[in-house]
């Protein structure tokens, strides 16, 4: 596309692409946006290598101006967006990227691939968060989705309320704190279970979580607290009828004088089964698989479309495809969510004309609103507060202040509606 | 893990480490292997940087003893395991690794990260490139899966019978065939859809693929043949009831006299709605967000146990966890895929005791047969033909084959039981 159209002279022509989810896939309440940070990071080191370019001169599909267009690439353009750890729906543009026609559309892959991904994580970790009633929450999935994804989704859960995570290079990379657990190998390489709670207490203290269930839970437990004392930290549960089995081994505890020991599970959890265990005595947990691939939504679907160009003139046309089934709002657009008169949100009001962060003309906003959209680049510069350690912190704090704002229903854990309503005007 | 290990001295304790999966997840039929070639580069490369044992060293969390030796961490162990591109069934050993514990616990998420990921996409990619009935299938669904899991599922996809991929990074790390594709955002981009088909054809030629569904599909496709001729390479719908549209533009390419002018389509397809199209007039199909994601099961739950482990004498045990749910079965193990008369494979056999690669010992093997496992490291060295562009290469003519020798029952789309069925001895 940027090697036709820099031939046709249009690649130069000012464009906006618009980055939205047409609906909120899996019946959820509300998305929330995650991923900004890392794709504001990329955009700014989104450069093309000698290797690269020396790969696609010999695979011989591109002009040679084009060529040297891609060696000369850096984005100069501004993007405006939801910041990241807001929530949205269907609809609302996350992101505005306004530049180039190719300076923007080599962006696409790019900014559609982090924030459907992340995005999907960080939905469904936002409704754990909620499920889990302020107990805290472990993301642990690492090995269920590939490498970096890995890293990425600890990042996002983190974002939507989980307190830690078991991936040290989410540690390092993001400063997310960190946590770890025995894995029955570990039980299973000693020659008893005795011993490896020895060794395990051995090398980190009493304060330790051990695995119980290697071989029989009761005995796991009554082990765990005759090699630890009463002082033992946690013990964890990974199989087994979850609410059965944490009532007799709270009850097993108490018992054995370990009153302040707790309890962790995991074992295949996701929202459903830790709102089930919410209000049982178990005080934390750890999340694997269903976080770290969006719980039956592993991406959200979002879309990255041209909206509107500049013609010959330098004026702004509107563009948008005709399709029946597909079609798509064109146009500049402003967002403000409006409240009722309780301050809970009440609809996402997508104002067509006036461009991000312009002042609404003629807009009837008699209700409370907040601007939503928020300038991410500027002429090529990314503003301060959205990337790295400090972005990861404002995300989570922005994604908590978000949620808060919603009506009981976005809290619904069953398939359904929108928790607001998007409105055009 | 390895902290404790170190200090209780079983660290050094020789191990075996089996990943599998208890079920294939889907109701699918069959898995298939991918990633083996990704994960043994990983394990090549394995070390810890100095900026990483900084970080370690700062949280302090780890002895110096195990910060040392991370330091000099290197896999020295054997691995065994089903080569890329196999197929595998509940239980399947798909690796067995051989080596201290200390040394294989650390490769756990590793190797489960990138199996689990990249499998997912080649048991789903399966199913598409049989369901397309000899059709050509091009992966796209970059944008829909995160940004280096991307590179990895063109990758995963191809080895399972797809024929390109848009995404250049996979075409130039891994030589896989790439495609690309104009999107609605060009045909915006210019002052009429005739002026972006002139640009297209006057940049990339009459072979050229356009799109031909922004506005109309059948002005679409009259506006192709005339700024192109009946000489057009194709046109692609990415739109409306696909079966219909697909009757009427092959029609009505035919009436215009564009007889060789085939038509690819996209949106949002999945192996049941190419096989929907697979006798239609369609000549190519482009998969997207489907493929990436494991068409509904985007990780496949294998798991990494210890299996056996060796005593203080140094003779080995098998070990398992005893919990009701999660039982696993110990031991090592070699496997042999028998055949029924007509050559169909019939069980996979899973013979215990013997070790990998070992010759069964009382197994009673009458019918044909072949060993699955192959050795794919040796001493810390990884073995020929598993890696870089010429493992891909084999992985995919041994996907073809292995999935030729499957029972009929295994072509099914529908959910059900494993096409074959797993047998310990």
């Amino acid at each position: 596309m940027v090697d036709a159209a820099l031939a046709s002279g249009t690649a130069h022509r000012r464009s906006m692409f618009e980055l939205f989810a047409r609906r909120l896939s899996g019946g959820r309440r509300y998305g929330v946006v995650a991923g900004t940070g890392r794709l504001l990071e990329a955009i700014e080191q989104f450069r093309f290598t000698d290797a690269e370019l020396d790969w696609l001169r010999e695979e011989n599909f591109l002009r040679s101006e084009t060529l040297d267009w891609l060696a000369d690439y850096r984005f100069t353009g501004n993007i405006w967006g939801y910041p990241e750890g807001e929530v949205f729906f269907p609809g609302s543009p996350i992101l505005t990227v306004e530049s180039t026609f190719a300076e923007g559309v080599l962006l696409e892959t790019l900014a559609l691939s982090i924030l459907n991904a992340d995005s999907a994580v960080a939905t469904a970790a936002s409704r754990m968060s909620h499920a889990a009633n302020g107990k805290p929450l472990a993301e642990m999935g690492s090995r269920r989705t590939s490498e970096r994804s890995a890293v990425a989704a600890a990042r996002a859960a983190y974002i939507a309320g989980f307190t830690a995570t078991s991936n040290l290079e989410a540690g390092r990379s993001y400063g997310i704190p960190t946590m770890g657990t025995a894995a029955h190998a570990f039980t299973l390489l000693h020659d008893s279970e005795q011993a490896a709670f020895e060794a395990q207490i051995a090398a980190l203290g009493t304060g330790t979580t051990l695995l119980v269930d290697t071989y029989d839970i009761e005995q796991g437990v009554r082990t765990a607290i005759e090699v630890a004392g009463t002082d033992l930290g946690a013990v964890r549960i990974d199989s087994g009828d979850l609410p059965v089995v944490v009532a007799q081994v709270r009850d097993l505890l108490d018992s054995l004088g370990a009153t302040r020991t707790k309890i962790t599970v995991t074992n295949d959890l996701d929202e459903y089964t830790v709102a089930s265990l919410a209000f049982s005595p178990v005080d934390s947990f750890g999340v694997g698989t269903s976080v770290v691939v969006g719980s039956g939504t592993p991406t959200l679907g979002m879309v990255y479309k041209l909206v509107a160009r500049t013609d010959d003139a330098g004026d702004w046309v509107s563009v948008a495809k005709k399709s029946t089934d597909k079609a798509s709002v064109g146009g500049r657009k402003s967002v403000r969510r409006v409240f009722d008169a309780s301050g809970r949100a009440q609809t996402e009001l997508i104002l067509l004309g006036d461009g991000p962060g312009g002042e609404p003309e003629g807009a009837d906003l008699t209700s409370p609103n907040r601007e939503v959209l928020v300038p991410l680049v500027i002429d090529g510069t990314v503003q301060d507060g959205f990337t790295g350690s400090d972005g990861i912190a404002a995300a989570r704090e922005r994604h908590t202040r978000c949620v808060a704002e919603l009506p009981p229903i976005a809290m619904r854990l069953t398939r359904g509606d929108p928790a607001i309503t998007t409105e055009y005007r």
